[in-house]
């Protein structure tokens, strides 16, 4: 991890630090990583320093910060994404790093409890823990337990099998707009599903959005309606990462007005 | 407006279309677009042909789809924002072009009927007709009524004097987690706030969010909760669009729940 927000991060996630690297105009930071370092440190963790130029070399970013740190990711498997209240958010084939970062951010702030960035068909999803998923989560992914790689069909099983509900996220259907908001929709609009119990929400690549047999292994469909007035012109529905912000927001409304 | 998505939003948006500007590769758009150019383009207009080479010279993006098109903005004032049940998007200071177009986006898939890109303390919000915000937008700058570059204070006022009630968006107290659901609360949650008849929601600058005396001339506060865990380390808020996002998605869910 690059920069001083993201070791920040890093060294007050609970994840193993391993190494720091400080570039000399890298050394700005220490001060007020100094506490952060005391902390989170591994013991036996290497404290390395180098030149900005060799820095530069390495970095990722185009004007680096001269701080990046070491970490070792969190070990999650599906079975400690399970709890008795679980809020879960599971990518199929989400391909552009800057979305599976937004999108785990949205999942940290209203209080989702893991994430899984699955493949299906044969689509991946972008990796988390690579440097531009990183810092578009703003270090959400160090923080959020999440699991990577494993394909989206093994996972939905697993949690419908231990009574969590999933949810698919579909687009309207653009056809009839009447029947976005009509009673025999298909799809549940966002308020209509329950959030309160242990939930899932699966959403899809950018472009295809979830394989109709990943659809139809989930428990139900959502989807987010779009103004009336916008679905006879073919408005593009709202991208993934808006798509999922929405619908944790709704989650995390009707969790909380429970309290 | 540039690429062949755009120039049909622009040919089906009732704007004023000037010119089509079309290169060689352009032409293969043609086809698909006949019907709109038939219908939407002005009498008078020119239709313009070039090479690619040429073309590329002035495209705004890197890999021209050679096709252009100029178009006439919507004239609005904010007299016309005005109805019995608007939902406005009020944008202040927020510099990032891909932002605004999210936002414009955002605005018009849940249905509100206008938006005004103001300034606010010298700080101006970008250009919404500017290339990057018409792709991030889809094309919904072009069919949203939007007024540009006014100051903030004055929209508010003729806003208020209108009876549009006028939230402003403010992140959430970070000193005390409790507070943020506290019933003490200096701002209400999304869902406090009534979306239902004519309102404004105001939306800051992606890293000071709104000045304070701006949010002093708005009627009330409205501010989306973050997981109680995530306050005390401090995790950035939500960012411009994805608040936006949020909060337009509430007016819509409330307005829907009407029906």
């Amino acid at each position: 991890v690059e920069g001083w927000r993201l070791v920040e991060a890093a060294l007050g996630s609970g994840l193993r630090v391993e190494a720091l690297l400080i570039s000399d105009s890298g050394e700005r930071h220490m001060p007020r990583l100094a506490p952060l370092i005391a902390k989170g440190i591994a013991s036996g963790a290497h404290i390395l320093r180098t030149s900005d130029r060799l820095f530069a070399g390495i970095a990722d970013t185009q004007a680096p910060q001269g701080i990046a740190a070491l970490v070792e990711p969190r070990k999650t498997s599906v079975e400690t994404l399970l709890s008795a209240s679980s809020l879960l958010v599971l990518l199929a084939g989400v391909q552009d790093p800057g979305n599976v970062g937004t999108i785990l951010r949205a999942a940290e702030v209203f209080g989702a409890t893991g994430a899984a960035t699955c493949s299906a068909e044969g689509v991946g999803t972008a990796d988390p823990f690579g440097p531009k998923a990183l810092r578009a989560s703003a270090g959400s992914t160090l923080r959020l337990p999440v699991v990577h790689g494993l394909p989206m069909d093994s996972v939905v099983a697993k949690l419908r099998g231990a009574g969590v509900k999933v949810y698919a996220a579909v687009a309207p259907p653009q056809e009839n707009a009447a029947h976005t908001f009509g009673a025999a929709s298909y799809a549940l609009l966002p308020w209509q599903a329950d959030w309160k119990s242990s939930a899932a929400i699966m959403i899809g690549n950018e472009g295809a959005g979830l394989p109709e047999n990943i659809v139809r292994a989930a428990d139900q469909r959502v989807s987010i309606p779009q103004a009336a007035a916008t679905v006879p012109i073919g408005v593009e529905s709202l991208n993934a990462a808006m798509a999922a912000t929405v619908l944790l927001y709704e989650a995390m409304r009707q969790r909380n007005a429970l309290r």
